[in-house]
C-alpha cells in the first residue's frame, strides 16, 4: 500500500479479486464442510459453465478443491476451500480492508477540500 | 445482497472492481482538481498503455474526463472523476464494505464450527 506506486495494490490477488469468484470464495469460506456445486450455483447467480470455469481457476491456485461424493445414488461434485486457501483469502480480505480504507480518505479529503472552496 | 443468490454481487460495478481501475478511481477520488497523465501512472504503477486503456473505459462509463491543460508550453493530460464517477464510486465502496463483512462474518462462523468439532 506504499512505495512508489501506492495504488497499485499488488495485494488484491486477482484469482480472488473477480467479482463472481468473490461470491464462489466467500460462499465456500462460511461453509467447513464445502457446498454442492449445484448449491454453490444458485448462491453464486452463474451458469454452469461460469461456475465450472471459475472453479478451474480456484483450483489450479490450489485454493478450492472439487470432489465426487456419493450422495446415496448421485455423483455430486463437493467444493471445499483449502487450508491454503484460507489463508490466502484472509490476506486479500485484509489487503481489500486497506484498500477501503485509503479510498474512505481520499473521499474525505476531497469533501473537506471542496467544502473549503465553497463560499460561506 | 440478499435475494435468490446472495453472493452475485451485482452491486459490484465491474468498471470499478478491476483491480487497476480501482486504483485509478481512488487516486482521483482525493484530487477534486485531478491528476495529470504521469502523475497517475505513477501513483498506480501503470504503463502508459495500461493507464490510457483503463482510463478509456472509465471516459465511456462517464465516469471519468480527459482534458488537455497548458502547462507552460506543453500540453498535459489532466484526469478528473466527474460527479457522477464520485457518486458511483461511493456506491460500489458502499457495496464493498457489505461483500468485507459478509465474509469476515463467513470466516468467523467457519472458525467457531471447526472449533466446536475440535476434541477439548
Amino acid at each position: 500500500m506504499s512505495g512508489a506506486a501506492p495504488f497499485a495494490y499488488a495485494g488484491l490477488d486477482r484469482v480472488f479479486h473477480e467479482r463472481a469468484r468473490l461470491g464462489i470464495v466467500t460462499s465456500l469460506a462460511g461453509h467447513a464442510d464445502g457446498l454442492g456445486f449445484s448449491e454453490l450455483k444458485t448462491l453464486c447467480g452463474l451458469t454452469d459453465g461460469n461456475l465450472a470455469r471459475h472453479l478451474q481457476v480456484l483450483e489450479e491456485a490450489g485454493f478450492v478443491t472439487q470432489a465426487k461424493d456419493q450422495d446415496g445414488r448421485r455423483a455430486i461434485t463437493r467444493c471445499r476451500l483449502t487450508a491454503m486457501g484460507r489463508t490466502r483469502f484472509a490476506d486479500y480480505l485484509a489487503a481489500l480492508e486497506a484498500v477501503l480504507q485509503q479510498a474512505r480518505a481520499h473521499e474525505a479529503a476531497a469533501d473537506n477540500a471542496a467544502s473549503k472552496t465553497r463560499p460561506a
